[in-house]
């Protein structure tokens, strides 16, 4: 194939680069980019510059914020005692979104995983116990994906947390809302039953 | 839900702007991009907007390029006698990934299309009549997509160019390679029929 502008093929290739995006789908943004007033794609591009240069990480929560503390653990009509460990931000944005949740968080930054060698001292681990000991927290919930490395992790915390005796939650395993039975795998379904309740 | 960080969110919002992308995924990538190193998410930037600053259109074929004329039509191993018409320079990636075609290309930048008010006058169809008048083009292959748009273009190019008395062909619409017949829509089966050639 004839090279047909370096500019595009280089645009590609980065573009390539990120996460769930395959070449057609760079080559794609990078026509469509073509396609638009350079304002625009200016835009963009100081959009992503400024994402790297005015983001921090929060000293108590360890979320990418703006501002430190962020604006969740300075806020001060949500209640300090109550904290969700999660392993990810994303995880903060998806529980944000319920607005149900009026605690303070602790990102991990991962979970435990011998696969890809990431032990209890590469996520935030550490930084959480110290949270807990500094007697401020009545209640941990932890809100780890329910697979392999996220029941491990949440083990492993339960195991140091205990000690301190402040409460320990979970949120609840079972079917989500607007599925069916049928379709539901055996392992969510048993799940289910097991954290059955009363009505 | 309570805003956690802005240079965050403008990314995401900026990159759901894309082609593609829905916020879920926009996100992901704004996320994938925190955890980058700012030299990469730098040279994306960058690539970005060398690709609007150093791209030109090439005043024979339309395509994007780094130079007028573009490699494909200052390379003098080309034909310049047979000209491939396509709607978009995605069509030319295509079909130089084929590496079949060794000869010259007409990017029309769109087909006629009365539902979003594109009629010939908006795109290059006027450039194609002038490069046929010039004489040297033999042979034009319309390769425009099969759909409704793409035939009624197609018919309007060859009504306006059949006066010239130079060669026109349609690339072959029939059966995909590696498909299953029971599988093939009607339209494109019956097709296949009526093109079908002698062995």
């Amino acid at each position: 194939m004839q090279l047909i502008s370096e500019a595009l093929e280089r645009t590609i290739e980065e573009l390539a680069k990120l996460p769930g995006m395959g070449r057609k789908s760079a080559q794609r943004i990078a026509m469509h980019l073509l396609k638009k007033d350079e304002g625009s794609v200016l835009k963009l591009a100081e959009t992503l510059v400024h994402l790297k240069q005015s983001t921090t990480t929060c000293s108590v929560c360890h979320i990418v914020t703006d501002r430190d503390p962020c604006p969740i653990c300075g806020n001060p009509k949500r209640n300090t005692g109550i904290v969700c460990v999660v392993e990810d931000i994303k995880d903060v944005y998806a529980i944000e979104r319920t607005n149900e949740f009026k605690g303070r968080y602790h990102v991990l930054g991962g979970v435990i995983s011998p696969m890809e060698s990431i032990g209890p001292d590469q996520i935030r681990i550490k930084e959480l116990v110290q949270r807990v000991g500094s007697g401020e927290i009545e209640e941990l919930i932890l809100a780890l994906n329910p697979d392999a490395e996220g029941e491990a992790t949440s083990f492993y915390i339960q195991k140091l947390v205990r000690p301190f005796e402040i409460k320990i939650t979970r949120i609840a395993q079972g079917i989500p809302l607007g599925s069916e039975l049928e379709f539901v795998d055996e392992a969510t379904l048993s799940r289910a039953f097991e954290g059955r309740s009363v009505v």
